[in-house]
């Protein structure tokens, strides 16, 4: 059966373009970027060539770039090491409680580490409120972390905003761009973030392969130690290949961001007004326009989830209830939770995110199984 | 100008037969391998596949491994999970004092932290003593690290028994397999090891990937936090490609092990007999049999090492002092001055490392520039 993929958010093919652009970097031009030969020293310029390729489009210095294995590693880098780096100095974190397991699961140690942890609320549409974070911080607050823009629920937070209450108050800044890079603008200066982290898989380029931006001034210890790649931020024979596709992936993403935004935004705006229209005893979850493009998010009443997606993968429907992170565990998501949905529409939820193959004929069919398939599962 | 490279220890050409195993699993079989649909559980099906190829080569179980980003993410993990988990228990580690700097690095870090660190001593060759190591242990000795064989000089080490005191002793052992797998026999039940490390690109697979072996019923905690996968010891969305092309490419090395061992030992031997009798002043590092079939490492009187590699690369030939890792820093190799070289000669070394596309002809231009090239810069 022909599948279609409405799962993009959890990771999307990579691009032809990309895989063509990597490829002469596995064989022909294989070199360790440390090795003090013209075939390593080949291997450097193009790493630092990728680096220059990703700054620029985020509106950063190519020397505030780190390349890493992915968000994962980056969130945990910057928590981790900088929570042990300021510990003298506070020991107070303010986070949302939407953030993904990669940013919770870190502070959730450090909270066994003896640190304090604000948990923010966030609005019904899963928006945090500035206001709220300038009531939490304390003379002890060592680091803010809110996501971009929501991995389940597709919300795009005020991060400007909490960006300079940051600043004011002289606090570091964590945002979790990985759903934000490469399909709406992110620009490092905008968002006032000291860090953003972000892995390529997201944006049509390969896994494996990451970024974190740490601006420039900003002290923070390796979390991976034994060599000095990365100026000495982290350790590890670089992943060039991986960072020429990240280049290649950016530089796609933003030659073609204002088409692939405002189709996916149409496309998402037919699942958002049509799929009520449908099916009754659905919930839009997440904010109707502070909202990425490529993300609509449902929670249907008296429906099983599982049993939901099952029976659209056996339709050929990919899809997801959530993060994949988290795919295996069935527990209501922490975030529909957050936005204070009851386990039942919690687990009666589906998320369907778009991407750069998706067609109208693809959303034509997802609108006719769709209602068909609940009607049949609603008990 | 051709470029001849005798680098392989650094890093590897991706093997064209790998890239072609990887590149379906870039675009059309792409899926997020925690995903709850049939793309997402194809991509987990081959990502357990290639796991239990890898198992199955090294004589573990496909349980025993965890994808992570390469042997310095491997190295990092078990000692700053270990010591953490374990320092109510001991605080000493015993390791030799030639390490690779992913283990050393991570373990003075712990020596800040209050850790006591028995770095052990090497014979001239470059080998290890297990005598030393019973002598070394302490009921608060919590780790033994010991790596498979030296990236610099080549040695292989006598792990077996090593692996075997620290059974008898209750101790968990490490041991850094980067250079070994793929290369000569690697089989965890013979090394004896808890845990080993290694990288894919290092035996012609792709950057950015590796593996983490632990042995059953070893607790551990994981390093990277936020996500389940990896038996939650390790969070990240999956490298697929990456485990796809690990596992091609140790497929290949163990199919053709025997031939490349005998054809790289005929070859290593060329150069650790010819060298000297066409260079006067010259030392071979390492031990002269227990030896990677492609190291050879040489120091050389009254020449500057920097300066030969210099000069041999404007003839074509890219080669190192030593680790890649640490190309930068041109102070006089631990590794070199541990095998009681002193300055002069560790600063005036050369590693050649051969691999799957070293010819003959290669070696005989290097026999003959070779020689040329130290006279020239011979002070």
């Amino acid at each position: 059966m022909k599948k279609i993929y409405f799962d993009y958010a959890a990771t999307a093919p990579t691009d032809p373009r990309v895989i063509e652009a990597m490829t002469p970097y596995f064989f022909e031009k294989f070199g360790n970027a440390s090795s003090p030969h013209s075939i390593g020293r080949d291997a450097q310029k193009v790493l630092e060539e990728s680096r220059e390729t990703l700054a620029r489009f985020i509106g950063a210095k190519a020397e505030e770039i780190i390349f890493n294995s992915g968000a994962t590693e980056a969130n945990n880098h910057v928590i981790f090491s900088l929570a042990r780096r300021l510990k003298d100095k506070g020991n107070h974190i303010v986070v949302s409680a939407i953030e993904h397991h990669s940013v919770l699961a870190p502070i959730e140690h450090l909270a066994k580490e003896g640190f304090k942890i604000t948990y923010l609320k966030v609005l019904g549409d899963g928006l945090v409120d500035p206001q709220e974070i300038k009531k939490a911080i304390t003379d002890k607050t060592i680091l803010i972390a809110v996501m971009h823009a929501s991995n389940e629920i597709g919300t795009i937070q005020p991060i400007a905003e909490i960006g300079k209450i940051a600043k004011e108050n002289n606090i570091l800044f964590l945002t979790d761009t990985v759903q934000t890079v490469g399909h709406i603008p992110v620009n490092v200066g905008e968002l006032g973030a000291d860090f953003i982290s972000l892995s390529a898989h997201k944006f049509y380029g390969p896994k494996g392969i990451g970024a974190l931006y740490i601006r420039k001034g900003t002290k923070i210890d390796p979390y991976l130690v034994g060599g000095d790649q990365e100026k000495n931020q982290r350790a590890g024979t670089q992943n060039v290949a991986g960072a020429v596709g990240l280049a290649k992936a950016i530089e796609l993403c933003q030659s073609q961001m204002n088409d692939e935004m405002s189709f996916q935004t149409k496309l998402r705006d037919r699942l958002l007004i049509e799929i009520p229209q449908r099916i009754g005893g659905v919930k839009i979850n997440g904010h109707l326009t502070k909202r990425l493009p490529n993300n609509a998010h449902f929670s249907f009443e008296k429906v099983d989830g599982e049993s939901l997606l099952l029976a659209l993968d056996m339709n050929g429907i990919c899809s997801s209830m959530g993060s994949a992170c988290t795919a295996g565990a069935m527990a209501p998501s922490h975030v529909l939770k957050a936005i204070g949905l009851s386990d039942e529409l919690a687990l009666g939820s589906l998320r369907i995110t778009i991407g750069r193959w998706t067609t109208d004929e693809q959303i034509d069919y997802l609108l006719t199984k769709l209602p068909e398939t609940v009607k049949t599962l609603r008990i």
